[in-house]
């Protein structure tokens, strides 16, 4: 049973399917020029409501990097969770690519960012010739503990970052997870909240490799564009992410995949019981197991990460939108077991 | 008629077909840790003839910036012809990745380097503090103009950058298609002609998205491990880029693939006469038509691009793998037509 | 009175009298081929007691950020004290000097790293591809809160840096202040402490703009070279920075001011009584003197900088080399008055 | 004798006196906010007849670096002469402090950059996401060949920036020198012709150590600042900096040193008769003096660098602010004994 994470999962049939009609395709313009990846603008405005930009990119570290390089300046200061994953996980690619930027980093549970949180940031900022100038937020969204943010949230912390100018991305590696728990239009919580960058991930939610940066705000793509070709984001075969993107899209298949993996996400939490560390929002979830616990997953085969501090005897499972119902219902049963 | 470049072509189906296949595979470890991923080394070391660390990335500009800034400092400088890819091409991926080295540009007929054209350079370099450190070599094989070097050729530029100690590494966008028309081992025109670095190219030559970075010196494997990841090029289901490589290695799909393009490619340059600009040795056909005759080649409907200078009358013609053979007999008319 | 900053003290008599002579003579070779500057290496290697190689630039902010980066991959992570310069008061040279490194930041009393919060921060790395690389430790000596590590304390540290690898530098913007307090030798707070790299400060204690690199490891000079060169902290009129060293080191200047400020810092720190924050150990005396406090001080015409959290009520007063005894008198008289 | 270059010259007695008077000065604030510091901006003003902001840097690598990363993107190309000081002696300053910015080089006569020139180089770049963007124009007054550009001549090039949009940046190295042999306004050579920012030298033609980069725009002026802070260029002791500029100004003394030097410059040109590469129009002599009179001039004693490509035969001679009569006029009676 493999409950390590969603990113091990294989490609969804609908999206595989996309691929290879679109390869029936003889030639297609390179570099985005093709005629899919011409809809994506389009396609993506639908979906949010308003009119966007489109940037696919090979990764989620690469939307994220290229994203928040192309909204604060060198000198520049990123708030963000000390769990966000372009603090833990992505081995400076946030500081590469914005020539030194640095991240301040923000506590509190659920991997969350409160407003109260960045409000103490502010006042730990030297505010002087000496210190980074606070340019920009950036949210995970569901978070990195699985939570989500909800529209008046996002808003709050839009309002803040409105009133400090600083730049508004949300880190979507899950924003399909998020949108289906929240049961929300995805404009509330981007852009109506005040969302200027969106890294919105496919990948692990069932594409094979698409990710893509949308822009709320339009000021910033000729630098995403420009940034994107110099870190080797732009491809020549531009119809294969494309596509991607757009059979994900199709007919709410992102929805209904993301409900499905959120839904029985919520089923182990139940399982889990009080042994739960945070309450189940999308399709992550956190159980306290102690050393006991763990080495018994261990043993039954389960494949999974310990979480938090070493020896903490914490693990997370997620699960994927491929998540087969009958190992879910065996981890339920070896959850209670650990009661 | 589209003949404006190779990257405008499908994927090849014997690749696809691989990646619907590991498709089926249920879960698999993320980031290079599956079971394709972890072939690769292997396969390619027998393809090399030698052990060899492979890391693929999402496109050519990444293999080439990531692979040259993994071999040269910050202040180094990199020799290469004045039409490489890597200076006309990608908006400075390599000074990005590098943090500012510089290219000192080698001119040369067929966009080829020449030993003595490397030792021009060299006499250019200040050689003090105050000037870059010529730290690499860097060839395109096949070149931006289709042309080969030949394993003697290879090994005299070999001989010079291991006499300064420079890192060598080849472009090989078309390594394929040099290799095909060689008919050598790969061996012959990388390591053993003392290259350390090859950007081993397969999208161009039907892969979907398959580029690599082959490390014959074990020396740069972390940085270049490293700077993948910061770069966002360590793909999280990184199954679907190994099986393409295998599937382009498997049964010598690639040199078939190459050799055909290459011969369609010649029979346009015996087409061509002599409005040929070189010879043909690729899957590239460089022909100088005038004014008039772009001009038919656009009334007759073909895509492709005018190359050298604006105004200059040359077009480049690019087979691809999957170019169809009557739209090559077309050409050939067109061309003959233009005597 | 002036309490803000040893910083906002004018040039040592000894000094300006060397710039003077130095500027006797005619013409001296640019770039740091001058006489002078070709004896800086002697010079050092005497005070230290080993062989070193010396980098002069403009600023402490330069010398710290050259060592490092010198010293770091771009993926490193260099681990230092949350309250140290490099981190709060350099807007994130480091990060620009590296391209992109991290600083994996330490809590501690007196702003002194600890073996056990090294370690602390050691198990928080992930130690996998997606976390940067611990590669480097710096600390500061005295540290920003005027503490100073024995040489048992900085070889505890230096075998820790030893066993893992790192690079190991110490901030010396106050170096001379802490080898007065220690009474021992620079050599045995750096290299025979297992220190491979220095900034050297002497414009606090004494110089116009003097401040150096001191290299106990050869293998980072041409780095540092390079480095120096590329943020034009190479200057071409050598003599003058080379000549403030001098002055600064003959007859042991540099120990004679640094103990007559440390002594009245020592004094301050008497009649601070209970109020002081930390042990007074070098030239700079924090108290924790409440809102009145501060008040009264401000009233007095006193210049200081308040230190800690906005609103602490705690002040930091730095005593100069040039600080006169009057000025700490009347100073001792205001703390006295405070209790 | 030596003609090596004017940065091995001392500093001019009025520059140094005004140390030795700000020295007398007890504290003054750190970082800029002295009182001299302070006077900068309005006694450039007055100087360049409008408002500027000025900000003192410790070499000239520092100011071109800093001024051009400050008005480029990452992605920018700087169009230079081939000959230019940021191309071919700061071992690439600019591409380190850009992040990776290109220079699109410009061959021409004398060193110098025409409209013509820079037309070709914008025919050369792609226009296209593949191609750096076209960002700035790089001129030196005087140039490397001791040429110089009058006003109308500036005023073409900045006509040409203007309708490009780009950032159109002056190294005014031996900006003195120029202003003294055109006798025109500071202003006509600058801003009144389209120039925006400025590399305004001092250290070559007679302070210790004062380079200023002058913003006539002021949207660069918070770039310049934070790149200054981050690259290690804002010193605390900023009085030492300041005076010198100040000093400098007074009185003309900038102008009656350069004068001085031109003029002694010009009687070498005569004296050079047809050996002269290119006429004397500051105080750089550019003589073709053969094998033969390249060892003439070394068994005479004379320091000098050989110019142009190796084995050239030709040399350059640099007459300092500080150059003594009777060099001068030993050197006459040399180049008039070599025809």
């Amino acid at each position: 049973m493999n409950f390590r994470s969603d990113n091990t999962a294989a490609t969804a049939p609908e999206i595989l399917q996309a691929i290879v009609e679109a390869n029936a395709a003889d030639t297609s313009r390179a570099y985005g020029e093709d005629n899919w990846s011409k809809q994506l603008d389009a396609r993506l405005s639908e979906v949010f409501e308003c009119q966007v930009r489109v940037f696919t990119v090979a990764s989620g570290t690469a939307a994220n990097a290229i994203a928040l390089a192309s909204a604060v300046p060198p000198w520049g200061a990123i708030l963000c969770h000390r769990e966000a994953h372009i603090e833990r996980d992505e081995c400076g690619a946030v500081e590469f690519a914005t020539g030194g930027a640095k991240l301040a980093l923000i506590e509190g549970g659920g991997a969350k960012v409160t407003a109260a949180a960045v409000e103490g940031a502010i006042a730990r900022n030297g505010g002087d010739i000496h210190s980074p100038v606070l340019s920009a937020l950036s949210i995970s969204q569901a978070t990195e503990r699985g939570a989500i943010y909800d529209p008046d949230e996002v808003a709050a912390l839009g309002a803040l970052a409105g009133k400090h100018k600083w730049a508004f991305h949300v880190d979507g590696a899950r924003f399909g997870n998020a949108v289906a728990a929240l049961g929300c239009s995805p404009a509330d919580i981007t852009w109506r909240a005040g969302v200027n960058l969106l890294s919105f991930g496919a990948t692990k939610n069932g594409a094979l490799a698409a990710e893509a940066i949308v822009a709320f705000d339009s000021r910033f793509a000729d630098a995403i564009e420009r940034r994107r070709k110099r870190g080797g984001h732009l491809l020549c075969k531009g119809r294969y992410p494309a596509v991607q993107l757009l059979a994900y899209l199709k007919d709410g298949l992102w929805l209904k995949m993301a409900r499905r993996a959120n839904a029985l996400a919520g089923s182990l939490g139940e399982a889990a019981g009080e042994r739960l560390s945070t309450p189940v929002q999308t399709n992550q979830v956190f159980v306290k197991l102690g050393d006991a616990g763990v080495a018994k997953l261990r043993e039954a085969g389960v494949e999974f990460y310990e979480w938090g501090a070493r020896g903490s005897g914490e693990v997370r499972l997620v699960v994927a939108w491929s998540q087969r119902e009958d190992d879910v219902e065996a981890m339920r049963g070896l959850l209670a077991s650990l009661h």
